[in-house]
């Protein structure tokens, strides 16, 4: 799927100086999830490769192969011209602020490679870091708990790039067509019967708004044929209790 | 921020079966981000409450403290009207599938409480679980890469829902609002009892197949109230026949 796009397609998912390993796992993981592949690492604090990374991949591991090690920010994102840079709400910078829905689209309808760039687990980016970016995305959350961690904040903008990059297969479920009107009215027809024998019509002059009541319930549904046929046996054993 | 709302307007979170506390908290922590505050968790593993829960919520104890416990997921989600299971790609279920975005839109545009159903962290929810639900959710990920933890598919449902919190939906009066599951469930109790009595369920190994089969035939519909009470009155009939 990734593969089936121009690599130029695919925003770069940039982490500067991540601190845990397990963390750097972690954002591969929520990236595959969506399609995204290209994570490059500014300066983690451990070293690159890192064993603690793997697990926590949980089988993203095609990211992590592929994930490219710079020492600047600059250099990591030398080849992008759309640069987002995602903050928490910070104050003093005037930059525009996106959410991770409209960033999504800008980098659907731009040319050229984009980036998302995080920062290190518990400070976020630093002030030189966001300097680079041309626009802040920012996760729009509870103004009274805000506890996002990285692989959340990476999973919500790869989450909101896949609903444009098509990758989403149609959720096309065959709920079957609702069965031909004539089975509906046979299935009506043998509930009337059933009723009618088991004395529900009552008083005689309101049979027909009760009946009429019945079949718009019984239409709402839009049963197929298949589910037709259940409620028809169901019927059926009402009416014909067996033998015990 | 949640308290601003009236209670009824928030959905619920319905973890079922979970596994490990910590897996709780990191849910309860996706859902306090996003202004999400009613958890409710039915036979989880390990008990409740359960001390593994805190540390992971980093913060959210609010929805820890809140949670409330329920013996089965029809408890759970008794007072819900719009109940929507979570669940990877699933064969042989013959309900509306949505995405998280449809199903927050859909949760904004209703009245009535709503319910997001997520299984136990290994299996997902069983087809008993997908039978209790109106509508799927599912959200659409990579199709050679799934793999998505609780606290993200909880992250992702949460965060839909909290795009349209901000906006002050008219609450439409809809009459047509399907009953609560409570007397959905109480209309397939009283159709399996009476189906019982008539022999329909032979042979017996075969009856929770057919009642699940019936269930979700049931369910399709979402009869009101006013529906779900002629069914009652159309079924107490069938059960008690009037003397001719």
């Amino acid at each position: 799927m990734s593969d089936a796009r121009p690599a130029s397609g695919q925003p770069v998912i940039v982490l500067v100086r991540p601190q845990l390993g397990e963390n750097i796992g972690k954002a591969a993981r929520a990236m595959l999830n969506f399609g995204l592949t290209e994570l490059r690492l500014v300066s983690p604090r451990d070293g690159w490769p890192n064993p603690d990374a793997g697990p926590s991949a949980a089988g993203a591991d095609i990211v992590l192969d592929r994930a490219e090690l710079f020492d600047s920010l600059a250099d990591a994102v030398a080849d992008c011209a759309h640069v987002y840079a995602t903050t928490v709400r910070k104050r003093g910078v005037t930059k525009p602020v996106v959410t991770p829905e409209e960033a999504a689209r800008e980098i659907h309808a731009a040319t050229g490679r984009s980036a998302y760039v995080f920062g290190p687990e518990r400070s976020g980016l630093e002030t030189e870091d966001v300097a680079v970016a041309r626009k802040i995305v920012t996760v729009p959350i509870n103004p009274e708990f805000g506890s996002l961690n990285l692989a959340q904040a990476v999973i919500l903008c790869a989450y909101e790039w896949s609903k444009g990059a098509q990758l989403q297969q149609p959720t096309v479920v065959d709920l079957g067509e609702p069965a031909p009107q004539a089975e509906l009215d046979g299935m009506i027809a043998q509930f009337d019967t059933l009723l009618e024998n088991a004395g529900y019509f009552f008083p005689p002059d309101r049979a027909p708004a009760t009946k009429r009541t019945l079949r718009n319930l019984l239409t709402k549904p839009g049963w197929n044929h298949l589910e037709i046929r259940t409620m028809r046996g169901v019927l059926s054993a009402l009416g014909n209790p067996r033998q015990r």
